[in-house]
């Protein structure tokens, strides 16, 4: 007797029709085709470049989902930046009353962006104070639902929207993505579109990007259980800084992905100046991770139709001119 | 008795007939609308990003449109260096070979990517040197066909595809322009634009934008008459610094556009800035000046649909990192 596999906290339809909630209000955002990286990789990669979308990162797509379909009248949110103004811009469209937990170390212009979309934010010690906990006091204090950066089905739903638009948008071209390389911290954004893709494209092959200080789902991946980042490290990637993989994205991308790839600090800043120079793309470094994955050697494209998703831009100015100058 | 006007050298069919030669080569560009330049202005601002185009500028699409009509097996072009890499990327798909006549001082990264892309480069003098006698030369010697940046209703009507990109692409947000604003240097860009604008928007009010010190198509709009800049002036706008309007191109502007906009260079700079953190769409100095005129508030959006075209993002790292710093 073949039983069906258990099913995944996220399904197909729920990317379906988070699409349909957010027909008009997120970004369809464009998927670059670039010949100077077709050369550089003897394939043909389609960039998707999220840092275009609402809140310049890939975040909207599933507060927005998430936020549409709660009664609450308030959401509280825990970020270090990008799912914090996801959610801010997503609660303003929709009449909601927002507060962020931010760390105090959040780059500048995110946290900036947040209090601009008119949310509250309170800050916190990134190294000493435990943010689900204060996330917690203040849903009890206020009655807010805590929309979770990524282990939350509507937010996985949400993401994962940006595996349909990929499809789509390279099928336009007669193009059919044979691989995907999609950054990972929590894991929300690539079980919601390794959920899209490998339905829509049979045999596709999803591989996560980490920096190599945060390989945590990669490491995961191949022991097939959920292992930790050791606790004190830090990457220039701010987004993708998860202690580990989250419970309910684990058990999609276990099941999903192909495997992990890593790329080191040099080959994001590196990605971050052929992002500028030749996709004229603003890219933060955790939103550059997959495209450093994919130009450092971690993949081989020779030939094949690669999916990247470059997932952010919200970088401050002054980190990214630095880089800019090579440092 | 009523006469028609006196037939313009480029017309709304020369438009629709490059679209048709550009289809699935050049990048039909995204039309970025933000919430923040939106709460900025009071209106609606679509934001044409042309730096997403073939060869990191607009260029690209008025050189196809040109080679793709001669039977010349070489070509032969002047240019500050979007117009180089436009030709040279044009040459290449189409299988001709490219000379490309360059000042010595224009940004590295644009001789770079002009030599990457497979055309000879021929570099000049700036101040000493006559660029059009240097053009006619290498075509006497090499039965090369000289592409003209602008003067050419060939390169006119394949810009013009942009105004026809504006126009479908507002459409399926149902938003109608009431306005446009387009970068001017020799008024190629703008000619053609304006040329598919107000004949499917009729009523739709075209302005050009130009750096103060190279406001000749300004001035020439108010006179009637081509009126040059003064010699000897310079601006951070490397792409705009022509030295008086196109003969060709002026025919077309007197009689589309509405009048001509200025921005200084702080503006400039200004709009660079806001491009990289809120849009995330690198811009080099001359393709920000349409944006730079319409956030330092030369133009009035309020209430209104108004496109503006950001031309090209081709600028080196250290010119992109001072003007990050705020130099």
């Amino acid at each position: 007797m073949i039983t069906d596999p258990e099913p995944l906290p996220v399904a197909y339809e729920d990317v379906e029709a988070a699409a349909t909630r957010l027909r008009g209000v997120a970004v369809c955002t464009p998927l670059i085709e670039n010949d100077v990286l077709n050369e550089l990789t003897g394939g043909r990669v389609l960039v998707k470049a999220e840092p275009l979308q609402r809140t310049g990162s890939f975040k909207f797509r599933g507060a927005y989902n998430a936020i549409a379909q709660t009664e609450a009248r308030a959401v509280v949110a825990f970020s270090s930046g990008n799912h914090a103004q996801g959610v801010a811009a997503a609660a303003r469209l929709l009449g909601r009353k927002a507060t962020i937990i931010m760390p105090a170390d959040a780059p500048r212009l995110k946290l900036d962006n947040t209090r601009a979309l008119g949310a509250e934010v309170i800050l916190y010690d990134r190294f000493g104070e435990n943010r689900e906990a204060i996330g917690a006091r203040v849903s009890e204090e206020t009655g807010a639902e805590l929309i979770r950066p990524y282990d939350d089905p509507r937010v996985m739903a949400g993401q994962g929207t940006i595996g349909l638009e990929i499809v789509a948008q390279a099928a336009a071209r007669d193009l059919r993505p044979d691989a995907a390389i999609v950054c990972c911290g929590g894991g929300g954004l690539i079980a919601g579109t390794s959920t899209a893709l490998t339905r829509q494209v049979p045999g596709i092959e999803v591989f996560s990007a980490e920096p190599e200080a945060f390989d945590d789902t990669a490491r995961s991946l191949q022991a097939g259980e959920r292992l930790a980042n050791p606790p004190g490290r830090v990457s220039i990637c701010d987004a993708l800084m998860s202690p580990e993989p989250g419970l309910l994205t684990f058990q999609v991308n276990r099941r999903l992905l192909k495997g992990g790839l890593t790329a080191s600090e040099d080959a994001v800043r590196s990605a971050m100046r052929f992002a500028f120079s030749a996709l004229k793309v603003t890219v933060e470094p955790g939103g550059a991770i997959a495209l450093a994955a994919l130009m450092s050697g971690a993949f081989d494209a020779k030939g094949r139709v690669v999916a990247v998703v470059l997932s952010g831009g919200n970088v401050d100015p002054g980190t990214f001119a630095a880089i800019l100058a090579g440092d």
